[in-house]
C-alpha cells in the first residue's frame, strides 16, 4: 500500500473514532446533569433560574470536550498537515 | 488489495462503527433522563412546565453528539475528501 | 480477493454490527424510561396523562438513534456508494 | 478461498451474530420494563388498566429493536443483494 | 481448506455461538421478571391474578428473544442456504 | 489439516462453548429467582402456595433456555448434519 | 500436527474450558441462593421447614446446570465420538 | 512440536487453568454464603442451630463445584486417556 | 513503509486516541461535579454563592486535564519534533 | 524449541498462574468474610463465640480453594508427571 | 523500519498514551472530590473555609499524579534521551 | 532463541506477573477487613478488644496467599527446577 | 532491529505505561480519601484537627505508591542499567 | 535478537508491570481504609487513638504487599540472577 493510501485510511480511521468514542463520555455526563437538574427542579422549584444557568453553564462545559473530538475529527479530514504535505510532495513530483 | 478498494472498505468500515457505537452513549444518556423526569413529574406534579422544557434543552443537547456521529458517517460514505481525491486521480490518468 | 469481493464482505459485516450493537443501547434506554414510566404511574396516577406524553415523546427521541443505526445499514447493503461504483467500473471494464 | 465462499461465510457469521448479540438488549430491557410493572401492580392496584396499557406499547417499542436485529440476519442469509450479484455472476460465466 | 468444509465449520461455530451466548440475555431478564414477580406476590397477595398474568405475558415476550436465536442456530444447521447452494453445486460437478 | 478433523475440532469446541458459557446465564437467573423467592417466603409465609407455584413455573421457564444449550452441544457431538455429510462422503470415496 | 493429536488436544482444551468456566454461574447462583436463606432464616426462623425446602429445591435445579457442564467434559474426555472414530480408522489402516 | 510434548504442554495448560479460575467462582459464593451466616447469627442468635446446618449443606454444595474442577485437572495430569493413547502408541512403535 | 509515513500515520492515530479517549475522563467528571451541584443548590438554595464559586473553581481543574490532552494532540499534529527532524532530514538529502 | 524447553517453560507460566491468579478469588472471599465478621461482632458482641467459630470453619472452607491452586502449582514445578516422563526419555537416549 | 523512526514513533505513541489514559483517573478523582466538598457545602455551609482550604490541597495532590504523566510524555517528545543519543550517533557517522 | 534464554525470560515473566497480580487481591480484601474493623470500633468501642483480635486473624489469613505469591516468585527467580536442571546440562556439555 | 535500538524502545513505552497506569490508582484513591474527608468535615466540624491530620498521613501514603511507580519511570529513562551496560559494550567495541 | 538483549528487555517490560499496576490495588485499598477511617472519626471521635492505631497497623500490612511488587522490580533490575548469569557467561566467552 503506498504512502498516501495509508494516510488517507489511517485519517479516516481515526476520524471515525474520536468522534464515535469521544463524544459517548459527553453524552452520558450530559445525560447525568440533565438528570440531576430534573430532580432538583422537582425537588425546589423556587430555584428554578439558578438551577436552569448553572445546568447550561455545565452542559456548555461538557459540550466543549465533545467539541474537541470533533474539531480533531473535522482536522483529520479536511485540514489534515500530513495529507497536504504528501499532496504537495506527490504534485511535485 | 489496490488503494481505492482499501480506502472505500475502511470508509464503510467507520461510516458503520462510528454510527453503531457512537450513538450508544446518547441513547442511554437520553434515557436517563427522560427517566428522571418521569420521576420528577410525579413527584412535582406542578413544575411540569419548567421539567419539560428543561428536558427538551437537555434532550437536544444530547442529540447533538449523536449527530455529531451521524453526521461523520454521513461524510464518510457520500462526502469523502480522500475518496474524490483517488476518484479524481483515477479519472486523471 | 477481489475488490468487488472485498467490499460485498466488508459491507455485510458492517450491516451486521451496526445493527446488532447500535440497537443495544436504545433497547436498554427504552426499558429504563418504560420502567420509570410504570413507577411513576404507580406513585402518582393523576398525572397519567403528562406522564404517558412525556414518555413518548422521551421514546420517539430514543428510537431516532436505533433508526439513524438501521438506516446506516440499509444504506450499506442497498444503497452503497462505493459498491455501485464498484459495479459501474466492472461493468465498463 | 474464492468470492462466493467468501461472501457465503462472512453472512452466515453476520446473521448469528447479530441475532445472537442483538437481542441482549432487548431481551434485558423488557425483563426490565416486566419488573418494574410487577412491582407497580402490587404498589398501586388499583391503576392496573393505565399501567398493562403502558407496558405494552412500551415492550412492542423495545421489540421493535430485537425485530431490526432478526431483520438484518434474515436479509443476510435469504435475500443477500450481494450474493444475488455474485451467483447471477457466476452463472453468467 | 476448500469451500465446504470452509461454510461447515463456520455454520457450526454460529450456531453454538448464537445459542450459547443469545440465550443469556433473555435468561436473565427472565430470572429478574420472575425474581420481582415474587417479591410483588410477597407484598401484595392480593393482586395474584393481576402479577401471574403480567408475567406470564412478559416471560412470553422475552422468551421470544430467546427462540430467535434458536431458531437461527436451526437455520443454520438444518436450512442453510449457502449449505444447499454449495451441495448442489458439488452435486453437479 | 484435512476437512474431517477440521469439523471434528471444531464441534468438540462448539459443544463445550456452548454448554460451558451458555449455561451461565441460566444458572445465576434461577440462583436470583430461588433467592427472592426465599425473601419472599420469609416475609409472607401465608403467600407460600402462590409463591412457589409461580418459582417453578419461572425455574422451567428459565431452564429452558439451558436446555436449548445443552440440545445445540449434543447436536454437535451426536447428530452434526455436516460431520455426516463427510462420513457419507469419505465412505463413497 | 497430525489429526489425532489435534483432536485430542482439542478436547482436552474444552473438557477444561467447560468445566473450569460452566461451573462459576451455578457456584455464585448457589453462594447466592444460600446467602439469601439464612438471611430468611433470621428473618423468619418459624418458616425454617418451607425456606429449607424450597432452597433445597432450587438448588438441585442451579446443580443441575453444573452437571450439565461436567457431563459434557466427562463425554469428551472419556466417549468423544470423534476420538473413536479416528482410532477405528488409524486401526483400519 | 512433536505429538506427545502437545498433548503434555496442553495438559499442564489446562490443569492450571481449571483449577485456578475453576476455584474463583467457588471461594467467592463460600465467602458470600460465610458472610450473610455471620450477618444472621448476629441478626438472630437464637436460630444458630439452624443457620449453622444450612450453611455446611450450603457450603458443601458449593464446594463440589471446585471439586469437579480439581477432578478434572487431576484427571488431565495423572489419568489422562490421550495421554495414556500416546505412550502406549510410542512404546508400540 | 517509508519513515516518513510511519511517523505521520502514527502521529494521525495518537492525535485522534489522545483527544478521543482522553476527554472521556474529563467529561464524565464534569458532569458529576454539575450534578452534585445542583443536587446542592436545591437543598441549600442560601449557599448558591459558595457552591457556584467552588464549583467553577472544580471545573477549571478538571478541564485543566482535557486541556492536557488537547495539546497533546495539537503539539503532535503541528508541532511534532519528530516530524520537523524527518522533513529537515528529507529536504537535506 | 526442544520439547523439554517447551514442557519447563509451560510448566513455569501455569505455576506462576494458577497461583497468581487462583488466590484472587480466596482473598476476597475472605475479606468478604472476616469484614462481617467484624460487623457481626460489632453489632451482636454477646454471639462473639459462635460468630468467631463459623468464621474460622468458613475461613478454613475458602483456603482450602486457594490451597488447591497451590499444590497444582507445587505439582507442576516438583512433581510433574510430563517432565518427568520426558526426563526419562532423554535419560534413555 | 531503521532504529531512529521506531525510537520516533515509539515516542509519540507512548507521549500519546500516558497523557490519554494517565489524566483519566486524576479527573475522575478530582470531579469526585469536588462533588463531595459541594454535597458538604450544602449540609454544613458554617464549614465552608475548612472544606474548601481541604479541598484544593487534596486537588492539588490529585493534580501532581496527572502533572506526573504529562511530565513524562513531555520529556518523552522534547528530552527524550536515547532519542538524543540516537541523533548524536547519526550526526557521528 | 536457545533454552535456557527461554526458560530464564519467562522465568522472570511469570515472577513478575505473579506477585503483581496476584498481591492485588489481597491488598483489596486486606482494605476491606480494615475499613469494616474501624467502622465496627465507631460503633461499638467496648468490643475493640474483640475486633481487633479477630481483625489480625483474618489479615493473617489473607496475607497467607499473598504469600504464596511471593513465595512462587521466588522460587522462579531463585530455585528454579527446570532452569538449575538446563545448568547442569550446560555444564555437563 | 539491533540490539540497542530495542531496549530503547522497550524503556521509552514501558517508562510511559509505568507512569501512565500506575498513577491511575493512587489518583483515584486520593480522591475517596479526599471526598471522605469532606464528607467527615461537614458532618464533625469540631474534629477538624484529628481528621485533617489523618487524612494528610493517609494521603502520603497512597502518594508513595505514585511514586515508586514514577521513581520506576525515571530508573527506566535516566539510570537503566541495560542501557548502561550496552551503551558500555558498543563504546568497548 | 540476541540471548542478552532478550533478558534485559524482558526484565524491563516486567519491573514497569510489576511496579505499575502492583501498585494499584494496595493504593485502591489504602484509600478506601483511611476513607473509612475518616468516616469513623466524624462518627466516634472518643474513640480516636483506636482508630488511629489500627488504621496504621493495616495500613502497613496493605503497604507491604505494594513493596513486594517493588522488591521483585528492583531485583529483576539490579540484582536479577538470569542477567548476572549470562553476563558471567559472556564474560567467560
Amino acid at each position: 500500500m503506498d504512502s498516501m493510501t495509508m494516510i488517507a485510511t489511517i485519517s479516516i480511521i481515526m476520524a471515525g473514532l474520536t468522534t464515535g468514542f469521544g463524544t459517548m463520555g459527553p453524552a452520558l455526563a450530559e445525560g447525568k446533569a440533565v438528570a440531576t437538574a430534573l430532580t432538583s427542579l422537582a425537588q425546589q422549584p423556587d430555584a428554578s433560574a439558578t438551577i436552569t444557568r448553572t445546568l447550561f453553564v455545565g452542559l456548555a462545559m461538557i459540550e466543549s470536550t465533545a467539541i474537541y473530538c470533533f474539531v480533531v475529527s473535522m482536522i483529520l479530514l479536511f485540514a489534515n498537515p500530513f495529507w497536504n504535505f504528501a499532496v504537495t510532495q506527490a504534485a511535485g513530483n
